[in-house]
C-alpha cells in the first residue's frame, strides 16, 4: 500500500524515528482500536471527546445521534483532528527519565462530510457493527428507517495521516546499565472477559463464537 | 468530595443521565487511566495527541521534552481540552441501533501553567512514575539536574470537568426482546502480561512486586 505524503501537518516532530506514513501501519492501528478521540474547535476553544470509529476503505467513519453537537459541527465542514491510540506496554527504564510507553498511535487531520445516501449510511453502520465484533451485523436486528434517520454518519478522508510507534526494551544512559535496578517492559493489552448475558436474555440463546472467542485484530 | 460546577463548557449534552460531576468519579477515572488525549488549537486548526498524565491533588499533570510543540503551546496559556477514557465493555444489543460501549470518560477544559520550581517539578515526576507503577519512584535512578532541565511539566487545574459513564446491560426496544438474538456485555479491560526483562538486564535482578502483580487501580 502507498504512503501518505509528509506535510507540515502530519509530520512527526517529537521522536521522528517513531513516525510511520504507510497505509498498512496506519490502517492496522485504526482497525485494531475500538475508539478514537475527536478534537474540534468552537469559538476558538478546543474540545476532545471519545467516540467509536470504523474504517471503510480510505475513510474514517464516525457516527452518533443526529442531534450530536460534535457531529453537526464537523458535518458543517469545520476542521477536525482524530487520534487513535493503542497501549502496548509500560517501559520501565533504570532512570526515571527514560521511562516510556510502548504504543501505536495515529493522528489524522481533515474535514468530514455528512454521509447522506441511505445505501452508504447502511454500509457505514455495517462497518461499525463489524468493527466492534466481526460477525455481528448479520445477527443483529437491522436499522429501521426511523433509526437510520436518527443517526448521523460522518466520513473523514484518511489523507493527512501519520502513525507513531514505540516498541522494544528501555534505552538507558550507558552508565546506568550497571545499576542494580530491574528494567524491562510490562506488556499491556485490552482483553475481553467472559460475556455477561443480558438478564432479560432467553437462556436457550447461546453466546455466538465471535463473542466467546473475541479478540481484537492483531492482539 | 465536592462537585464541579456545571457550566456550558462541561455540561454533558448527549445522554445527560450519564454525566457525573463529583470529584470521586472524575479522579477515579483520571487515576486509573494511563494516558490522556490533549487537544489544542494552532492557527484555528485542532490537533489531538495522546500522552501520559498524572494527577497531583486538583491538578492534571502533563510532561515531556522541553522542545515539545504541544507543551510549549499550552505553557503559553493557550486553551486546552483533555479527554481520559476507560473502555469497560462492548454492549451487544439485539438491534444494531442500540449497540453501545460501557465506558468511563472524563473531559477537562482549561489553561495550563508551566511548573517552574525544581521542587514542584521533582514532585510532578514522582507523580508520573507512581502513576505508571506505584513503587517505581524510589527504585529508579532519580532525575539529574540536566534531565530536569530537559523536561517540561504542565499543570492543568481540574476545575471545568465532567465524567460520562455507561454501565450495565443493553437497552433494546420493547418489541426486540423477543428476538432470538444473543444480547449482553462483553467486558473489556487493559491487562498486564508477563514482564519482559531488558535483554541487557543482569539476571540476578528480580522483578519487583509492583511489576509482577501489576494492576491498574480499580481494575
Amino acid at each position: 500500500m502507498s504512503n501518505f505524503p509528509i506535510t507540515n501537518t502530519n509530520k512527526v516532530r517529537r521522536m521522528p524515528k517513531r513516525g510511520h506514513y504507510d497505509r498498512a501501519t496506519v490502517y492496522g492501528i485504526i482497525d485494531e482500536a475500538l475508539v478514537c478521540h475527536v478534537a474540534f474547535v468552537i469559538d476558538g476553544m478546543p474540545t476532545v471527546i471519545p467516540t467509536l470509529h470504523a474504517r471503510r476503505d480510505d475513510e474514517l467513519l464516525l457516527h452518533g445521534a443526529r442531534t450530536s453537537r460534535m457531529l453537526q459541527h464537523v458535518a458543517a465542514g469545520n476542521p477536525m483532528s482524530v487520534a487513535i491510540t493503542l497501549l502496548d506496554g509500560i517501559v520501565l527504564a533504570r532512570s526515571v527519565f527514560h521511562h516510556s510507553m510502548n504504543y501505536r498511535s495515529v493522528v489524522l487531520h481533515g474535514t468530514g462530510r455528512l454521509v447522506e445516501s441511505t445505501e452508504e449510511k447502511v454500509a457505514a453502520l455495517e462497518a461499525f457493527a463489524e468493527h466492534v465484533a466481526r460477525g455481528r451485523w448479520v445477527d443483529a436486528r437491522q436499522p429501521s428507517r426511523k433509526e437510520l434517520k436518527a443517526t448521523s454518519v460522518i466520513a473523514l478522508p484518511i489523507e493527512v495521516a501519520a502513525a507513531k510507534v514505540r516498541t522494544g526494551p528501555p534505552l538507558d544512559e550507558d552508565e546506568d546499565y550497571a545499576l542494580p535496578i530491574w528494567a524491562g517492559v510490562l506488556p499491556l493489552s485490552l482483553r475481553a472477559g467472559n460475556a455477561i448475558p443480558d438478564p432479560r436474555l432467553d437462556s436457550d440463546i447461546t453466546v455466538p463464537a465471535y463473542v466467546r472467542k473475541y479478540r481484537r485484530l492483531g492482539s
